[in-house]
């Protein structure tokens, strides 16, 4: 089989007739289609219905040690809820905080604490001419729109399969004292699906910054979102390593139940030492007069521990996997061996990972709107918005049903085909 | 009967021997009471038990508009929840945004924005030398914490019973650039239950600033808090008032049902023009995915509408009611003409708020504490923590029983006493 970079102009213009019919024809149909969020699926939903039957007028709505969940009271999260998420964690409950339903909120808050009042007792970041974070990227949209509003100086990561390119961290970390943070998603990370190695882990573990103010933020959002029971990516617990390392205070983990009981209607929480955690909580008295605890405790007697999430995630991920495999099936026998896009091929997480040609992501994510179907912004994946190489697109897979799937993904394959012999013949003009 | 300043050293001693000795007859009870907080009372809070049968797994929880609640989406509150609310304030929904369990939260989020980015627009307040809040005082301790926190200025402005001093108020907003907000409870005021006469809401709404970016922090926390079906206060709505005077962006207004459903699981809102929630929806596009949907549609069904609320409020006061009415009786009986007190008579709110005479509060409070009732701290209520007078004592007598509270106000009493004398006999020394 031939590449596209090996066909002659008339066989891409013959290519490119016969995919445009195709198009046109997808396009009649009026499709409707958004996978411009890794948002659940109805019928994933629909798995953690029974959460709302855990309480009803005739519980006692108390905790374990015996606090009336419907009053004030208890800033960081009710006992039996601490031990659930720590338990998720692999991390002790007195080094978690549960809040309300968004982990976003917690890392825009410990953002936000860190520029109006400093990091543990260090200078406001605000009085500071310059702070920057470290990107690794492709990475989380809404992450970089966190320290882009904070106005801190974002610099661009390359990802390996085994993570961030440590090399570049270890420099940056070492020898800027503005750096001082990185965003991470170890596990599954959003867009390409990759898992931190153990090397990697163990040298975040050890970084040495030259900043005292410089924190992982280890936002562990797919930490047990695995989409096969027998094959999935161990990563290794950063506050074991970092306490072997001796930089306790290294990192603030976050995760929450969005894409594991309700994206709108979860609980979220942090992880650190008892240190950040004072810290932490120190705003917190001030912020807020606690989370919901009505639903943190609806949570915690549903779920019970680790089991009871993974057990759920086994149901959620029976519904997921399927897509996943029709798309990267799809893409196998459509594109492979084309020399016109690279896929990452994840075992969890929400996400795949397509890198097209470079100059190509922008137009192909246009191409398939007007095929009606909203993708992730190309870009998005970088911070600031602007992916320097413009190849690379998120695809999302869990909202759409089987069927749309499989409409989208064609659309999809036949946009990137499309706008790579468009591009071909541009650059052969 | 004598005051206590008309009686001699003699008079004075023997009382005290007599009270002395009522004193270690409650200390020795052991008594554990807590008043040191506005909480509901359980019995309040079974009240709103229903509220837990409302939602199922049979439900459908979709909103009115067709949007899924478990799931991402839906920024500032689901439709029918902004009704709701926008009919507890009077005011439409589209001037409101609905949030999590905490308004405190949003109070802090408005003044932390401000902080880092400027009120729409503005310059950020911490590229400012100097900010300033004012606080009318005795007030909330949380709002003062709040400006505490981020190192405002607070200046105290003196409570009437008809609303913060107005001609100081406006003294400072036209020639203090530097004064960028002020904290307002206006209804059923925290801690006097003083509510705001209409002509302090008209000269609120026609305050003219030299501040472009002041903002009255309205909290009308108490909103439909009455303890009597017969006999309320009346606040005059504040938008229409600003609208009236042509100032539509003048006033940011914070609600929240933690004293209509749970203190620990309700809902919270911010009511302001379309400019100012703008802002605010820009910067919480970055800060979160949403509120908790679910929690919001439980509340939107179980309440329905401004009757709802009120009919619920109705249940809660017949449990609010003989407490207060049991403190006032007390306090009539055994303090009225003795010169050693003043107290409000609120008909709706939380608190009761009493002024011993100056520099007694701080011994008092401690007294109580000695005989083994948690009061709020003494100076609580005023800006820093610091009661010039050392006057004011707020009263929370929501959460303990009828019985505890009888105890508990005899104790206060008596302490009153004991300390009154101790100063009237230190000073005629």
């Amino acid at each position: 089989m031939k590449t596209f970079q090996e066909m002659s102009r008339q066989e891409l213009e013959e290519q490119r007739s016969k995919l445009t019919a195709a198009f046109e024809e997808i396009r009649a149909e009026g499709l409707k289609l958004d996978m411009s969020r890794g948002k659940p699926a109805p019928e994933q939903l629909d798995t953690a219905m029974p959460l709302m039957d855990v309480l009803n007028s005739e519980s006692v709505l108390q905790t374990e040690s015996g606090v009336d969940c419907r009053n004030y009271g208890i800033m960081d999260g009710i006992p039996e809820v601490k031990r659930l998420m720590a338990d998720m964690l692999d991390t002790k409950p007195e080094n978690v905080i549960v809040d309300g339903n968004a982990s976003l909120s917690l890392m825009f808050d410990a953002v936000s604490h860190s520029v109006t009042h400093g990091v543990c007792g260090s200078t406001p970041w605000c009085k500071l001419d310059k702070v920057k974070f470290l990107c690794p990227a492709p990475g989380y949209d809404r992450h970089f729109k966190v320290t882009e509003y904070f106005g801190i100086e974002m610099i661009t990561i390359p990802m390996t399969e085994n993570g961030p390119d440590m090399d570049l961290v270890e420099k940056y970390v070492k020898e800027d004292a503005s750096v001082k943070g990185i965003w991470c998603v170890p596990k599954y990370s959003n867009p390409q699906g990759y898992t931190y190695s153990d090397e990697t882990v163990r040298r975040f573990a050890a970084l040495e910054p030259a900043a005292e103010d410089f924190r992982i933020y280890w936002d562990n959002a797919y930490c047990i979102h695995d989409l096969y029971e027998d094959k999935s990516d161990e990563l290794l617990e950063i506050f074991t390593e970092c306490e072997k390392a001796g930089h306790p205070d290294l990192v603030f983990e976050f995760a929450s139940t969005s894409k594991i009981s309700f994206a709108g209607a979860g609980i979220s929480a942090v992880a650190s030492s008892a240190r950040n955690l004072d810290w932490f909580k120190k705003v917190m008295t001030v912020q807020t007069i606690g989370p919901d605890k009505v639903n943190q405790l609806r949570h915690a007697r549903y779920f019970k521990n680790k089991e009871g999430l993974k057990a759920q995630m086994m149901k959620n991920s029976a519904l997921i996997r399927p897509k996943f495999e029709l798309v990267l099936g799809m893409l196998k026998e459509e594109l492979d061996g084309l020399g016109i896009g690279r896929w990452t091929n994840p075992v969890g997480g929400y996400f795949i990972s397509f890198d097209a040609m470079e100059g190509c992501a922008k137009a192909i994510v246009a191409k398939c709107k007007e095929g009606g179907m909203v993708l992730t912004g190309a870009g998005a994946t970088y911070p600031y918005g602007v992916d320097p190489k413009d190849s690379n697109i998120r695809i999302a897979p869990s909202y759409p049903s089987l069927a749309e799937m499989k409409e989208a993904t064609k659309l999809f394959i036949l946009c990137v085909k499309l706008v790579s012999i468009e591009k071909l013949l541009e650059g052969a003009e």
